[in-house]
């Protein structure tokens, strides 16, 4: 134990060393070492595919479901898709030396601020093994060192990929420390990193709420969480409805396991009767479960008109359902009287996530964008959107549910600060 | 007690409704609120100098330090000056609403970052009465709710001030809880306050170490810290002697108490012993105390040369005067052999806030604004500098030797976030 807690130390000091010297390194030299780790991912995809055969005999005998095994998998396909995300950030701009708000003040002292990297990340995630590509590759892009903590199902995988990683970077002239994995599953090792305050920068949990609520209590240093969406769609009186239809269903069916997934779908009583035995329709295709309060379940059993429905299963929402993240295909469904009690309940149950509308009322639509807090807002379009790669970051680690430092998804940017430059002539400041 | 900490909910719901409303307010009415705390700051003079003269004479009562005394004292020219600052801050810029990147995406998607106020700011300080002014306007101009917590030396002040800010604010038809101060002197109020993560979004102490890091360790919510400067003046072996003691003169003497005053002056062997006695002199006349490593003592005894030296009084530094912040007229001083050996000092004793070189030489001036790591970097000026008037900013909160969210002075648009705005005309994401 005292041995590992050791490494953990060492691997620590490695990746100060490294962070310095990679806050340096030329953008020609960084994204030289990103496009030889997705050439080697490929080349060595042998070694990725057995690592991974062995993360998943092991995940099966200890009874993982389905989706998760799929998460898991890796295939050549899979491999090919990592390394085409991989050259897309090599071709990214770099981020490290903007200036920002360069100018010249009266005593002619020149100022601005020049973004730089953070220094050391840590990131700690769960399941995917792509997970690790996409955090080293954008800490590298952005001058950061990396140390990865992944899940304990996809181990052998996130050992060869780390392998493949620190090969690269070396025999690209990177610094040993740029980035490492740690590899023990002691747990008591996370509590030991979230201690090194004086060595990392920023720890990013990526994962469960538990995980993040863990790193969240006990970080000493810089945490960014996120990833947790209880995500609304909000249909208004004036909705078009079949446009409502289509939103609200991808929100909820394109990926249902994600974090910008719908959770709750919020109807205006007006278009309630007509609305929800349309989506239920939709739904109902899909294998969606609605979970309805009592004025939708009147309606989609038809107890009041009659009217014929079809589609989702329907059961009773309890009060646990509001304001939970299904990460299936589930919906909770509520009709309201008016957007004052959409944006009500969005700022009671919602995470901060996402949040949308579906109206036609110019009105309506600026209410909404003003009052819903949260990451991202939208007006008539899929919270599925709400990803680093679709809102034009180029790729992700991770999307932000806290309101300092970044909001919403976080791609290079994200990963740096910047310091203020003065450049003076011998200034100095009157009493 | 428990009426007190209920007492403190209530100032915590009230602050969380009035940010609700702060945050749609117009700019016109936040400048008008704003224009007329700095009316009444001079129309109710009588009012704030009687609560100063009440705080004086409790501080003179307990032994308060002279220089502590004259922080905390209040005088009509003093109450100009505030009631100034104040309009100043009226005229600048409003940050919130402004659109970051907005633009059309391929699938007609329009998205783009809107800056909003973060929500409910918490300030602990300690001291000086016009701290109270200056941070409730600009949580005010950034739509922004502020909980204030002053030191129990300024409390009759601070309570007169805040009196006079909320009646403003109510006149101007701004949210009752807007600006609120905890006048109750009870130490648990703090613990209290930094458990209220629900009602607060950022907390900021102002202060000494010790209150940071209380702050730092119990509060649950977001955290800027900031204010401890340890900061160095490098004087390279190519630097303008001249140029270079102003620099050092007016970095230690121009205000001493200020968290960017120079703590350590570092001098390159070659030119420290013409240096050395040139900043002595200087120093002896304004009363500071050198705290010499061995090399500058000998040159400044002039044991080695016998060469006149003047000035300020020396002595002997011990390992704890590297990295101290003095607040006084102190200074420790250290001969260093190259830009490498001050850089690592800078490195291992800095505290992230402010760093000089004094140089004419290109490549160091480069190599010093790359690698010293601080929210303020200059080549030839004095680190007195920093500072959110300085900078352009218009005012400050604070000082930020973080990197996360804020790095240097805190002004306006550090005081608020963005959220992602996404207007659709029904898109939905493909698979």
């Amino acid at each position: 134990m005292t041995q590992t807690l050791n490494e953990l130390e060492l691997k620590g000091r490695a990746a100060k060393q490294a962070a310095k010297q990679l806050a340096h390194v030329s953008t020609a030299l960084k994204d030289q070492a990103i496009n030889l780790i997705a050439d080697q991912l490929i080349e060595r995809q042998e070694e990725i595919l057995r690592a991974n055969a062995a993360d998943r005999q092991q995940s099966e005998q200890s009874g993982l479901g389905a989706a998760m095994l799929d998460r898991l998998l890796l295939s050549p396909a899979r491999i090919a898709g990592m390394a085409s995300d991989v050259r897309v950030v090599a071709k990214l701009a770099d981020p490290v030396g903007e200036m920002l708000d360069m100018r010249t003040l009266p005593n002619g002292l020149q100022i601005g601020r020049r973004r730089v990297p953070l220094g050391v990340i840590a990131a700690i995630y769960e399941s995917r093994p792509n997970v690790t590509v996409d955090i080293a590759v954008l800490c590298l892009k952005s001058g950061n060192a990396a140390i990865l903590r992944g899940g304990k199902e996809a181990a052998h995988s996130n050992a060869a990929l780390a392998r493949i990683i620190a090969d690269a970077c070396t025999t690209a002239g990177l610094p040993a420390g740029s980035v490492q994995l740690i590899e023990s599953p002691d747990r008591a090792l996370v509590g030991q990193l979230l201690k090194m305050k004086d060595t990392i920068d920023l720890v990013i949990p990526r994962g469960g709420a538990d995980l993040i609520s863990y790193v969240r209590d006990n970080a000493t240093m810089a945490v960014v969480t996120g990833g947790i969406g209880v995500c609304h769609t909000y249909v208004d009186s004036t909705a078009d409805l079949e446009k409502a239809r289509d939103i609200v269903h991808n929100a909820k069916t394109r990926r249902p396991t994600i974090c910008n997934a719908l959770d709750t779908l919020l109807v205006h009583r007006s278009v309630a009767p007509r609305f929800l035995p349309m989506i239920a329709q939709s739904w109902g295709q899909a294998g969606v479960e609605m979970r309805c309060d009592p004025a939708a379940e009147q309606i989609l059993r038809g107890d009041s008109a009659g009217a014929p429905t079809a589609g989702a299963a329907t059961r009773a929402a309890t009060e646990a359902d509001w304001g939970k993240e299904f990460l299936a295909l589930v919906a909770a469904v509520k009709v309201v009287d008016s957007l004052d009690e959409a944006l009500d309940h969005i700022a009671r149950y919602g995470s901060g996530h996402s949040e949308a509308i579906v109206t036609e009322d110019y009105a309506a639509a600026l209410r909404f964008l003003d009052e819903a807090d949260a990451a991202a807002v939208y007006v008539n379009a899929s919270t599925q959107f709400t990803d680093g790669a679709q809102f034009g970051l180029g790729a992700e680690v991770g999307i932000s549910t806290q309101k300092l430092h970044a909001r919403g998804p976080m791609g290079l940017r994200e990963l740096t600060t910047y310091k203020w430059i003065i450049l003076g002539s011998g200034q100095t400041r009157p009493v």
